[in-house]
């Protein structure tokens, strides 16, 4: 199927709206690029996106939103044969391949093999295990998986039902999954892929518990595939996105592995069953992987809500609606101040997003260098930092996805927007590796600890969260500007103060309320809200360092600089509750200065909206959305992919449907 | 696959969990039901269930989650066809299609053909034109469309780029797409099925343009279903939801249809080419059917976040995570507070939304009597409700929806949980019959004229909202218990008189701002919230409003006061920011109180909140969720249905799979 000839051309057109805004770009583009985007992320993206370019045919998006699920499984297992392949003849690394992933949106079957088998096996397993199992999986002889997540299991590890016994009698552990409730569910890679499993279990060792351990468990043969003995496993059906990866499902039936199969780095199971911990477990792995984690999910959802906003800047600059009253033409919605108050901020805090990426990725390397050296200080706020962190990265992402659909009016709902597959795969992020709403709990209780120590005048590490707690307690120690709207809106310093006082204050007022006698339960409507103005502070501490590497005479600096102030002023916008009930609380008419300012710093960037998201620079294949093209092409690109729609070109499907619904129904019995 | 056998029962088990939550009911469930879901929708299931219940087959929807695009709108098209032959056979009528659709979540291709196409010509139609294109219709001889959006154009009507020119050489009408931008677009049941779509098109006459008006263009053969010549006509591809549907797209070169062909009975174009208008548009028609189509919007969002809280608070009361300080059992999540937060108002706001429901539709049906008498005075003010609770109502349910789906944990992201089917046809709510972000402009310049002609001294006709806005205006006339706390929970009328207040304040601040200067485009943000403000007050009163029809010695009345005013509390709270900048302002201390009293409210709810989402009478059938089922036996029925993919059943596919992509894997060339 095809447009038809003789159409006339679109005037004025799409592309001639998506030029004419870059020719108002007051920066350079590619400068913005290096600065914004980690040098790293931009050698990685270009490696793997050239090598995929060398192979169309086998990593083609082009197809992706007509697939069904098993269609969508097999693209992923063809392309992750074809990146294992490139692995093994040395033209990608395994970081490449994490690349690829992320680049192609496709998180295919061999992921968790790599993700978190591997790594599991680098940390926990002894020489003779590495030895075992480790080699065999790095040369791909066998294909692992991470089953911990339980059907009526997910956050509380410590309540797996999953048990490891040790037979004596045989030398042998039998893995056992009691009930229902105990079925390993979630796992990825296990629903087809994987002929081991890591699997979490309760230790058992002479009637004694000790805990959930890891345990490598054989569950299909590698020769021919099939399920081994006492094994019953499966894929568990389709999700909201991540189709490509097989989720699934796992029961154990007293299925014996040898004593050597339970790792023992940190856990010791001597013929006989004495059990013994032969090393403590670092805190730098235990910690250190999790914090690791939280960065990559970090990076990734500045990277996933990059490719949001770039396809919702470009469509709303290019789709006109409804006459301006200064044109005769109809208004770019992206001039409707209600399209700006949604979409500019959401780019302000996407910068945020990609400048903390970076602080934040050094500010882990700094402190594994320190824990290297035995200093294990930095710690526990790193962590309090990741889980605030990935709550508030994936929090705004996903939200974020979802408001640039919606900018998208109509279009936003069809799947060559390309939105609604951003959507549903970066969806999980909210909920995997800490629910959103469990891992505020941790940032917080950090928080309160540090509160408590600060008031009985004890000691406590110096870090950027010890410093504005300390500086704003027993009493807010405010920065001049901080209650001086106009000050605010030039003074760096003041924006941050101000930011630290409203979480210093909530932290303070939270450990008030637990003094007196308010339980932990009661209180987590508060805990949330804490962690949120706690990041909202990161966050801008993080996009303010990492400005401060740029050369003050950069042109770049002024146009970062409102951003910032731009995210600043809609942080405090849309927490204005916050800010009438601080301890030296705003007046209403202070609130509505600060609405005024965000609406002048809208409008002001809004001119530079779309070299913004360009800078991000995500290539058209990456976006593969109809509506985001860069060259703006957007209505005819949109036909031509939905005359590709397989129901449009059938036939013989639709001769079938005609004489099977249609004709019945038109040629059918009278109604009437 | 099957669930191996000898595996012990979960203890304490999921369905005792739940049967503990009922035997807490204090009220009758089925009184409840009778009295939150009007009759007319109670009857109407029922008969449509039990219809469906005798045809299982047809009417399954087990597999639906399995399906491909291609098999989703087969199985629709088959219920479909069956659903036109129980109508012809007199066993269905055409609101009971209607309630089938809904009862199915399954928006079949003969949808639009029975609510858009048929009742444009009830309504434009001569009687002569309806003997040509009505009687056919009614009989399913013809199958319709309605094509008015465009590629390019979505709320903007007269912006219409399809133009009807007038031929006099042959009588005839010249329909045509002049670009790409013309492309009608989204048109549901013109993907594959219509033969005749209504077109809306720039009639010309003369050279003279008259503005869009609807045309009936043949497009399909009804004998052998082919396209028609000069018609392009194609389905535009699979969406984030409505996958049963064939949005379609249509360009039309120079397509020729007799001068009948134009519905004439508000326009007529005379042979030869005189051009008059017979009959003025009825304003009650005009009008009287957007508000129409806006109760149902209204009615189907509470259906549909019915669904959703159903799930998640019967899923959330069976399923544990982490044992309480009080028990050796892990906890019900439902006794997280930070759960009940999320989810108990919900409940309270899907109940104010099936008493809005009603009350809504008594208003529309009040006001079409007084229409029916030449009364047109209702009109305006029913209008900006509408506008307003299509918009309150689509934001709740979708945003609803997906707190269910969050609050589910990570099973909410798996199709078996129903959610993300509910939630992404719901989806388009938000956006189509005119966009959220748009429909509050027409609600609030409502307000800003009466407030405008209130300020004048001008007569304002009387209803709901003027009634409020001249109480407030000039100066607050408030409640004496408005501004005390602890009276606003006991006095329902300052309840309402508050929420007035705040809307009332914030109308006259924005006429304030406007008649300073300050332009629409830049008051746009206000607007949004000042719609919400209005809406919420009116969501109040007309849940007060249905709660007065239930007997005052009821034993239901405790309960639903109790939601009436947690709903209250939870407004509050999620403005407390206006409450800080009435002309009367809360003070720090009656927002904690506020948010201290919504917390206990929120707890005693609690309680009920498994009867109270059991009265909203969903049927397991409808339901269709694993998580959500009513015997509260979650974990095997998820587990079963995982089992049920193809994916784990076809033998053949997966052997292909083996040899095509794991065993090169496993058996190729090492990498170490």
């Amino acid at each position: 199927m095809q447009i038809p000839k003789g159409l006339a051309p679109m005037v004025p057109s799409t592309e001639d709206a998506l030029a004419a805004e870059r020719s108002k770009a007051a920066f350079k583009v590619s400068d913005m690029h290096q600065f914004i985007v980690d040098s790293d992320m931009r050698t990685k993206v270009a490696k793997v996106e050239a090598l995929m370019g060398e192979e169309p045919e086998t990593f083609s998006l082009r197809k992706v939103y007509f697939m069904s699920r098993q269609e969508k499984m097999e693209h992923a297992l063809a392309i992750g044969k074809r990146l294992i392949e490139l692995l093994k003849e040395g033209k990608l690394s395994g970081d490449d391949i994490s690349i690829a992933d992320m680049v192609l949106d496709i998180n295919g079957p061999f992921g968790l093999h790599r993700t978190m088998f591997i790594p599991t096996l680098q940390n926990q397993a002894t020489v003779e295990q590495q030895e075992l199992f480790l080699r065999p999986a790095l040369n791909y002889e066998i294909l692992g998986c991470y089953a911990q997540t339980e059907i009526g299991h997910g956050s509380n590890v410590q309540g797996l039902e999953t048990t490891c016994t040790y037979v004596p009698e045989t030398d042998e552990f039998e893995v056992h999954s009691p009930s229902v409730r105990a079925c390993k569910w979630w796992i990825g890679s296990l629903g087809v892929t994987a002929t081991h499993a890591m699997v979490m279990a309760q230790l058992i060792v002479g009637g004694k518990r000790h805990g959930p351990c890891p345990v490598v468990v054989p569950i299909r043969s590698t020769v021919d595939h099939q399920p081994l003995e006492g094994v019953t496993v499966g894929d568990l059906g389709p999700k909201f996105g991540f189709n490509t990866m097989d989720n699934g499902f796992l029961l154990l039936n007293r299925v014996r592995v040898p004593r050597i199969n339970l790792l023992q780095r940190y856990i010791t199971v001597s013929p006989g069953g004495k059990v013994s911990r032969p090393a403590n477990v670092d805190p730098k792995v235990a910690y250190g992987t999790m914090v690791y984690v939280r960065t990559q999910i970090v990076r990734n959802m500045s990277q996933v809500l990059a490719k949001a906003t770039t396809v919702a800047v470009r469509y709303a600059a290019v789709r006109r609606q409804f006459k301006s009253e200064s044109s005769a033409l109809e208004s770019p919605v992206l001039d409707y101040s209600m399209v700006q108050y949604r979409l500019i901020p959401l780019v302000a805090q996407n910068y945020a997003m990609f400048a903390t990426s970076q602080a934040f990725l050094a500010h882990y390397q700094r402190s594994m260098v320190e824990m290297d050296k035995g200093n294990f200080a930095p710690l526990k706020e790193l962590h309090a930092t990741a889980c605030g962190l990935k709550r508030w990265t994936s929090d705004v992402g996903v939200a974020g996805i979802d408001t640039c659909r919606h900018v998208c009016g109509g279009h936003g709902f069809s799947q060559f927007s390309g939105l609604n597959e951003f959507y549903g795969n970066a969806y999980p992020n909210i909920i995997w590796e800490g629910d959103n709403y469990v891992l505020s709990q941790q940032t917080v209780r950090y928080l309160i600890s540090q509160v408590r120590a600060l008031r009985a005048g004890k000691p406590v590490a110096e870090n950027q969260t010890t410093r504005y707690l300390q500086r704003h307690m027993p009493q807010g120690q405010l920065h001049a500007a901080a209650f001086d709207v106009s000050q605010l809106l030039v003074q760096k310093e003041a924006q941050l103060d101000l930011l630290a006082f409203r979480s210093a204050s909530m932290a303070s007022a939270l450990v008030d309320a637990l003094d007196a006698g308010r339980s932990w339960n009661h209180s987590l409507v508060d805990v949330q809200r804490l962690c949120d103005a706690h990041s909202d502070f990161i966050v801008a501490s993080y996009f303010r360092q990492h400005l401060d590497t740029l050369d003050a005479q950069s042109p770049l600096v002024p146009h970062l600089e409102k951003l910032a102030t731009l995210l600043f002023l809609y942080t405090l916008e849309q927490h204005s509750a916050d800010l009438f009930r601080l301890p030296r609380p705003f007046t209403p008419e202070m609130v509505a200065q600060v609405e005024r300012a965000l609406a002048r710093a809208i409008e002001e960037v809004r001119e530079q909206a779309v070299p913004l998201v360009d800078a991000f620079g995500i290539s058209d294949f990456r976006l593969n959305s109809a509506l985001g093209r860069s060259d703006g092409k957007v209505y005819d690109s949109y036909l031509e992919w939905a005359m590709e729609d397989p129901l449009n070109n059938d036939e013989g499907l639709r001769r079938e449907w005609f004489e099977k619904y249609y004709k019945p129904v038109l040629h059918g019995k009278s109604r009437l």
